[in-house]
């Protein structure tokens, strides 16, 4: 059945638009299509352009969270960004400012993702992104880098980001420099991953923080309740409370067009128990996420009972 | 094991304060105490004082958006409400205002809650109300009616919710006449149940619309979907996101002390499978969550593992 | 010179639209145009329908805030009421939630309004509109009644007001009753009055609160000022600026169409030093100011140099 | 009788504070007063610390308006920046994010005095910056650079400002780099004056643009009006409104304890006619106007008469 789940999907007319901010985005195929599976034990499926790599953009969020937790303790992250969503667009000021002092509502927010990347380990941009890098590298086993020319394109128009972290300063919710911080960020957000990439993720994630074919955990429990939480409540921007309703599971999008699933125990034809799923798709909507992608994920939450509601 | 944790959170010294802004809820006895939970085959654990009859509250904004939806259809009421989380208090202006064209976010705070009392069914504010307490009691089994002195004192104070009543009808968001959907929605608040029946109601959730001992579902899998999803992401104030993280369960609360929760999947003590549960005490935290409420379904979803994440 | 001022204003082209929320503004002539000029001396020069009768709207937030500051004294009116300028439109709830603490920002805002009209002297909506429909009265020399017909309109649709009170009133901006505070508010807006006489009240505030031909002064110089400023810096809603930039009186404009204008020291033809001005024309621009009105406004202020800056 | 206003003020036991977020101005003597009147012909009263020089601090937010739109005509000036007041401190964010597409409200806040700062002559930093003082230059008669030690610590904390001015930048309300406006708009904060220059500068306002002891008007009448009514309605951050009724004259303040008044006609003493006025006292109140500066420009207006209203 997912055969036809994925062909219905990948045969469906385009509709959205390529991310046009820059040109790495904008200059995309909008036929890429890929959509990846797998279990707790290592069963897995795989669909289209599997290996083509794309920036994880917004979904770094999730991981740069779970290193900054890693690193200070949960605790004190949640001192300097809350965990609330906000039915706000990903880039708002207003909600940083009407709310008392400051606070970023969520890691999950552009606002909350800057201060996250001012805890994380190290003292410079680069080890601080290495740290995010290694992390990613121990789940998928391979090595991670930045894509430099889309981090180029990304700091060249940053203002609204630049803003933000100039704000977050002025409000002492900001460690280091504004500069170290935002080129952290954008770093990440550039940082290139495959779709079984994603995948393995978010099986780590069900997994409680065991990557696939190992034997320790890398965080600790509540760190991955915290993640999996803000992936339902804020993972796909000001659209996460309708998703939540109608797939029910967590989610994190970002804007060149991959989503980042992970499902506490399901079935999908022979695949079973924990699971990740990842899809890739780069034509999104106005709101940021992949078309295709959540065409794809709604049809299989619906179809194999994905859903924890 | 459940015994201890009862005894652990009956024991612990009082902390928070009674709702004040009306004598009836006031003047309850703080070291009322009671917890329920109920499976799908029937079996039942109870705590205290579960005969105890107090008034919904915020809570009731779970069964009158089932019941609108029931209604109209679950499209038509999201044309009227938004089901995305806001992060804000719950009973702000602001966010009507600034989100483009006054839709309340979501129906579970007042904004949204008032614009739903205004699509139930029915001609006249007895007939909608009425058809509230119907649904609940094919739920639970009992006849509900309105504590009118609650009622009374309510809306003699209800400035802010008749200011965003107002605003709702001025942005064609409301049905009918204000005075009609603020009556309704504040004698729905004051609807008396018992912590049974709470917990019935979530099992009823769990079921996907099925009643404890009955054979047909009232409501579609849909409607119990997004009711289940809003509990998560919008159910305990500008708190809901920490309370997703850590203790994982739909939960609606409201400020007279009760707390509402569903479990899809999960074991405690004899009890297994799809549960109700249900906490009352009424001292609540300056959010307006049951303070001991919370602290007994953060032991209970940590000991039984009852997270969904 | 001031007649080619009037025949290139009134033979201009028809631009802006007539008030379209209540039938009674709707259904006015567009080719009504009227403007008053009179000195302390009681020298007059009239043009056009000056005898026409229209209501006051927006006007009459000048003469409330003048009859409750001398029935109360100003400083416990301001306990109530700000005197900032907001930058806003007239009738956003806002800038009450974000300002601390709900107060209103100041009397020539609805919500300012609606706040000074709960403080005006008498003990029923019916005094306290005759409270200010005598001090009119006392200005112009004759009698003043409100029109049943606008008021029915206005208050039947009048939701977002009714939600602006309704905030006051839990804010505790607001004495007496909503409705009370709201009928009267309407009914004020429902004063009808002539070009002739807004032009001596606005002679009478240039004369600090003296009425043409009459020997004592009604209200204190202080009221008079902080009427006059209220004028220049909040009077033609969020273009109160620019207006004050380029034309430079204290003016206050109504939806029905009327300027109310008053001139410290000028010189018109054969009037000079202290002045009050009107003119009348129901076309408004989206603002809500009447657009020939502020064209011979800003005509006449050029030519005759009367702006103060 | 001015000596006698003299003596009460400088005697008066001081409140407020004086400006702690630079050292530069938190070192200041809180015993530093001057005051000074020049009028039309020359004639000229000094008190006090005449020539002791200050940093003109938002004082500058008037010459720079002044100095673009004499660049670029006022026209292009407000297409970049509104003239409307606002009613919020002088630098919050939200009221850019509100306001349709983010456009400064008026040239007196930070936000808008950025803007402006990007619109100056020049194609560097230091011509826009020289733009500025060779103006202040030829209204004063003396050469005026800009502290540096000042400057440096602005633009170390300037973490709000540059918030603002990335935002601008997003929303297309700047011109030229974020750096160089940013830069530009300290360094004229940075700006030393005297109470006398400051008077003086007063005077060529009331003087639509001539300098005493000049034929030749630097500016155009239409320049000056928008300047003087800008610092009528938004010249003293959220209290504009409060003085312009209670003091009556177009007047602008900075954090270092000047203010800058000018009047448009008047007699004090043997002045008359135009007038400029200036007063220095470090000692400012929480909103940011300079305690002993506000009471004697008070006390000032009360006795000669000097309001506008």
């Amino acid at each position: 059945m997912i055969q036809s789940i994925i062909k219905n999907v990948k045969n469906a007319p385009h509709s959205g638009h390529l991310a046009s901010y820059i040109p790495a985005l904008a200059n995309q195929s909008k036929d890429l299509f890929a959509a990846c599976l797998v279990d707790e034990r290592g069963e897995i499926l795989t669909f289209g352009d599997v290996d083509y790599l794309f920036t994880l953009q917004s979904i770094s969020k999730v991981m740069s969270f779970i290193v900054a937790a890693d690193h200070l303790g949960l605790d004190r992250v949640l001192e300097k960004v809350d965990v609330e969503p906000t039915g706000d667009p990903f880039n708002s000021i207003v909600r940083l400012e009407v709310a008392e002092k400051g606070k970023p509502f969520n890691p999950m927010i552009n606002a909350g993702a800057i201060t996250v990347a001012s805890l994380l380990p190290g003292d410079s941009v680069e080890s601080r992104v290495k740290s995010v890098t290694d992390f990613i590298s121990k789940v998928t086993g391979r090595q991670h880098s930045v894509n430099q020319e889309v981090y180029q394109s990304e700091i060249e128009t940053a203002y609204r980001n630049r803003a933000i972290a100039n704000y977050l300063k002025a409000n002492d919710y900001l460690i280091g420099t504004v500069d170290e911080a935002l080129e952290t960020y954008l770093q990440l957000c550039s940082i290139e991953v495959s779709t079984v990439d994603l995948a393995k993720f978010g099986l780590f994630l069900a997994n409680d923080g065991l990557p696939l074919n190992e034997n320790t955990k890398l965080i600790t429990r509540k760190t991955a309740q915290f993640s999996k939480a803000l992936m339902m409540t804020c993972g796909l921007y000001n659209t996460s409370g309708k998703y939540a309703a109608t797939i029910g599971i967590p989610m994190k999008s970002g804007v060149s067009g991959g989503v980042l699933c992970t499902v506490q125990d399901g079935q999908v034809e022979h695949l079973k128990g924990h699971m990740g799923i990842a899809v890739f798709s780069p034509m999104i909507d106005e709101i940021g996420n992949s078309v295709k992608g959540m065409d794809f994920l709604q049809q299989l939450s619906d179809y194999y009972k994905l859903s924890v509601f």
